[in-house]
């Protein structure tokens, strides 16, 4: 198994082609790997709302407030990461350690679906520059959003990656 | 390329076989992994500090208060993820939004890190009930400490993973 490969390959992709469709099942692979995901106290506290058509094109537009995002309405298809409430165990957990472990757990969601979209031959990019409000309305979502990915086949080239060097970034002791 | 093998065999990993050690090369790929995460505009707001021999015992002792993750003194490696600040876009964004990017960037950075630790055949787990002053001492840190994830070759047997089923974790629009 070779996940760095998978890291090195996934990069946000802010173009798509758009005459190539997301097929049923490379769509539930991704979903699938989120399912999979660890969280705190396996409380998986995160809805997923999977926009396409109409959908996806409306809240591609709450992504782009203030001039950001323009690309995510070329994207096929738009996953939306809402919250859930904690489960009783985090929620305590997190009180107690003043830690924010269902944003961290959003986050851990995201990189399994990133992933999984990568190893497919996608491009995703995750936004967390969002119009909370409209895409609840949008979506039919009691909890607030946290992210939306868009996803889809890249017509983008691949870059190469700008990242602090591991001395910058790991200490021994 | 295939994730979802990955996303399957990662399992929160509570005992180590402490005859075996952690290969340099293999702990290099395990941080390579986390050096290509993405995060919120490339702010990589996170530090790692690798702790083996006494300092892991020390970190171990400061995961285990009231009685938990007693298990933690058993592994070999333990790596702490503390946060570095924001950078200015992604601190602006935050801020303007409500939204912390910083512990969604912890949690992809640590689904990374146990990603390849998977993929490598590591177990880990990932700690978030933790003493954060006393690990920022033990590892002169000046920011605080989000994570610290255990890591070691798995004493433990695969086991199956309960989860919410599609169906609960997704409505499509």
């Amino acid at each position: 198994m070779d996940f760095l490969k998978i890291a090195q390959a996934r990069q946000s992709c802010r173009r798509y082609d758009a005459a190539r469709p997301v097929e049923e099942e490379t769509l539930a692979a991704i979903l699938e790997a989120v399912r999979l995901a660890p969280s705190a106290c396996n409380g998986q506290p995160y809805h997923l709302t999977v926009c396409r058509g109409e959908a996806a094109k409306a809240v591609a537009k709450a992504t782009m407030g203030m001039g950001m995002n323009a690309f995510a309405k070329e994207a096929p298809v738009l996953i939306v990461l809402s919250e859930q409430p904690y489960n009783k165990t985090a929620a305590l957990g997190a009180k107690v350690k003043g830690n924010d472990y269902r944003s961290i757990d959003i986050g851990i969601a995201a990189a399994y679906l990133t992933a999984e979209a990568a190893a497919q031959g996608l491009g995703t990019c995750i936004l967390g520059w969002l119009d909370d409000k409209k895409i609840r309305e949008i979506c039919g979502l009691e909890h607030p959003v946290r992210l939306v990915v868009t996803l889809g086949y890249p017509a983008d080239q691949p870059r190469e990656k700008k990242r602090k060097t591991l001395s910058e970034l790991v200490t021994y002791r």
